[in-house]
This record gives structure tokens, sequence and C-alpha cells, in this order.
């Protein structure tokens, strides 16, 4: 099954395209429990919580890096837990040049098996081939951000549009080339996503992350996200709902997929 | 001590721009042993046979994550061994929003105690302002790297130059307001370093990569990086010179810093 293929039945499955963020906030931890124990056994919540509504997970990888070699560790737990046909995201950011790009490779794919990771592309080519060598893996690369700075960057204008736009285009050409690649592009500004849609094509899978505590709405990114692959993510909304109990969070993710159908 | 004082303090004590690349590839370890410990032992080495002349150590995290959360906490063995005034960087390459940025500025400033981190800019000011809130460290934002694929995107044209450029003379603004702003340019293209200088200015300390197993010649880095502080990175060309004793590192590593003063 190609990338842009597993991911649409991932939402298929789930019945709409809810990835849940894991970023264990050690400020929002109980104050009496070891912050890293406190922190995996709130991602097995949200997991089993919902399970088999959410299309994907996301853990974050900074959020289990702060508590160092155990945290980085926990990753692996993390993934545990993750079952097929939901999508497993290794949200790490990374990008470097080829010989170190093997090695991050090596270590989310080979290492903690996730299926996918987040990179940034502004090394180009060279820093993103060593990850799709990997088979059956998938990689998603920043396109658009969801946070404010993105514009000090991602708006300057190249060739008359702004820089996402040549980036998403870019992607947009390996991606016929390649299979195994997906976008990230925030939620916080859905004409963009509609341009960079626009600029993948309707097969390259896009992960939208800023829904809920980052201002978006789930409503207008499905419409402006158009049919191809997607994933909409809500890390805070989903792990902290509620009371924190996991009939919270699975109502929070439940509400989340049905704004996404309305 | 402001931070490209610091830098420049550092060059002094070394008579000398070197900057030892710490990333010790699996793949030209001795077989026999276990590959985390030879890594580690490779490093200490590498840190013992060149003190007193390396203005700089920068382990590459990739190669510590390869092995797991034990290679992830190797990073703070690495650290502990270097002394200043050197200044130890933290080649990781991050890159996120302002509350993920966050949590790696606690991982490599709080935890692990490094002076200095790599970092991408394309996320914006708020990505990397969490890295500033820590007194007396410092970020180094790639603007230009040694790969082949950093034509993909840094050499896009952005108002008649190219996105490098822009990048550099918006790192060189929040550089004037903030302490503690570097950048990355690769040496694989000395008159693209020359450009970045100029757009930098001569306060602001550039880090660069690429020379030796990469391509670049150190006079070359040296006559156009101008007057401003600059560290010059050597790993492959040290961390495995010669019979791979440590004589042989540190003739290697006197070798580049007498290269650096003709």
């Amino acid at each position: 099954m190609s990338f842009p293929e597993r991911v649409r039945e991932a939402v298929r499955a789930a019945r709409g395209p809810v990835c849940v963020g894991l970023d264990p906030d050690p400020g929002r931890l109980p104050p009496t429990e070891d912050p890293l124990v406190a922190s995996l056994a709130l991602c097995h919540r949200a997991v089993r919580a919902t399970r088999g509504l959410a299309a994907a997970y996301k853990p974050n990888s900074a959020f289990f890096e702060a508590h160092g070699g155990p945290g980085f560790d926990g990753l692996s737990h993390v993934r545990a837990d993750i079952r097929a046909p939901a999508v497993s995201i290794l949200d790490a950011k990374r990008g470097d040049i080829g010989s170190t790009a093997r090695m991050y490779a090596k270590w989310a794919f080979g290492r903690l098996d996730y299926d996918a990771i987040t990179l940034h592309p502004l090394l180009g080519w060279d820093s993103i081939e060593p990850f799709l060598e990997w088979p059956d893996k998938g990689v998603f690369l920043l396109v658009r951000t969801s946070n404010p700075g993105a514009k000090d960057f991602q708006d300057l204008e190249v060739n008359g549009q702004p820089l996402y736009l040549a980036i998403a285009e870019r992607v947009a050409a390996w991606a016929e080339e390649h299979d195994g690649i997906g976008a990230v592009c925030g939620a916080t500004w859905p004409e963009e996503l509609a341009k960079v849609r626009r600029a993948l094509g309707d097969d390259v899978p896009i992960l939208v992350p800023g829904v809920g505590a980052q201002g978006g709405s789930a409503r207008e990114v499905v419409r402006a996200a158009g049919s191809g692959p997607l994933l909409i993510n809500s890390s805070r909304g989903i792990l902290y709902a509620g009371d924190g109990g996991e009939g919270a969070m699975r109502e929070a993710a439940e509400k989340l997929r049905s704004e996404c159908q309305d």
C-alpha cells in the first residue's frame, strides 16, 4: 500500500481525520508523581481512550527528550501502544545533511519503528532522501507552520508567491517521483492551506496541526484541504479535555471528528 | 561576557578558530566493541587530544540518538569533557513552535548545559526566543548549509537576492536586539560566506561546517569570513585522522589551525 493510500485507509477506518497529538506538558502533570512516569501514563491513557476513532497519533519528541535518556526511550513505549491502521508519526522536526539524516532515520524508523516523521525541508533533497530509503515509511515536510513566527520566512516572496508555496511545489515534484512524502500545513490560516493543497495536488497527505488550542477551526480546515489525504491534529484539546479522564478524552476526539464531518 | 565576545575569547585562547566536530560514525568503529561505548571513547579521545587547540567542540546529536536513550544521555558525558574557554555546541538542528522550543531549550541548556545549540530558522522568531531566555547561552541559526541540497530552497530568489541572504539579514536584525545569536554558513561556497558575513556584520559569530571531508578550504573560509567571530568545524578530518591515535588527531587539528593562519 502506498503512503498516501495508507493515510486514506487510516482515515477510513477511523471514520475521520483525527490525529491525537501527544505533548505531555510537565507543567500540567500531577506534582506528586514522577514527571516521566506521569507523562507516559497520560499518553497511554490518551491512546487507549481514542482507539478506533483516531486515524493517527503524533508524539512530540521534545516533550520526551526533556526527560533525558529514559524519556527518549519512552517514545518506544508510546509507539507500542499505537495499533495499525492508525498511523504513528514521530514529530521530531529533524533536518540535516545526508550522512546525519541517515542516523536520524535509523533512530525513527529502525530503532523506534514509527510509520512517519516530521522534517524541516530547508536542507533540500539529500536531507530527505535517506528517510525514503526505508520501505513503507513516510515523511511530513514542513511547508507552512501554525505559529506567529511562520511569517518571518515562510511568507517571503519568491517569484511572485510566498516561499511556503515554492516549498509546496517542490514537495509536489518530489512526491511525483517518490512514495512516502507528505506535508505539514498549519490550521491557523485556512486560505493558505487551500493554496498548499492546490500546489501539492490530491495525492500528497497533509498533516494539519494548530486545531484547538492554537485557534484553527476543523470545519474550515476540512473545506480548505479538499479531497486529498488529510490528518488533523489536536494535542492539548484532547490530552487535557474536561476532568482529564479517558471519557473526556474520547468525547473531545469524537467532537473533533464530528466537526470534521459537518 | 557577551556571546560574540565569548566566541572571540575561545578563539584567542586556542590561537585559532578550530571547532572539533564529534560525529562518531558506527560504520567506522571497531566491530568488536559495543558501538555506544566505542563512540563515547572516540569522542573522549578526540577532546583530550585537541584540548587547548580547539576553540569549540560540536557533537552531532544524531550520532548519539541513533543509540537510543543511553546514547542520548551520552551527550552529557561528551559535554563534561569540554572545558572553558572552549565553547560546547550541541549540533541538534532543532526548530519548533514556542511551547516546544522551550522543551528543547530545557534539554540542551538545562539538562545538558551546552553553551550553544544549532537551530533551523524556518519557524521564525518565536521558535528561537525561548533559547535566548537562558542567560549566557547561544544559538547558531542555519543560514547556508554545506550540502548539495542546500540549493533546493536556500538559493531561491527573494527580492533580488537568494533566500539565505534574506535569512542572514533577519538574523542580523535579531542579533542587534538580542545577545546570543550566531549563524551557520557552510564552507563549500566561500563567495556565499563572504556575502553572509557582509549581511551579518562583524559582531555575529559564524560557525562554518564543511571543511575537510565535505571539500571546503580553511584558507578561503578565513578570508571570506572577514574579521567577525568565526569557528571552523572539521569532524571526520580530525576524528579519523591517520592511525586513529590521539597524536594523529592532534596533528590534524594543528594542521587545520595552521591552515587558518596562512
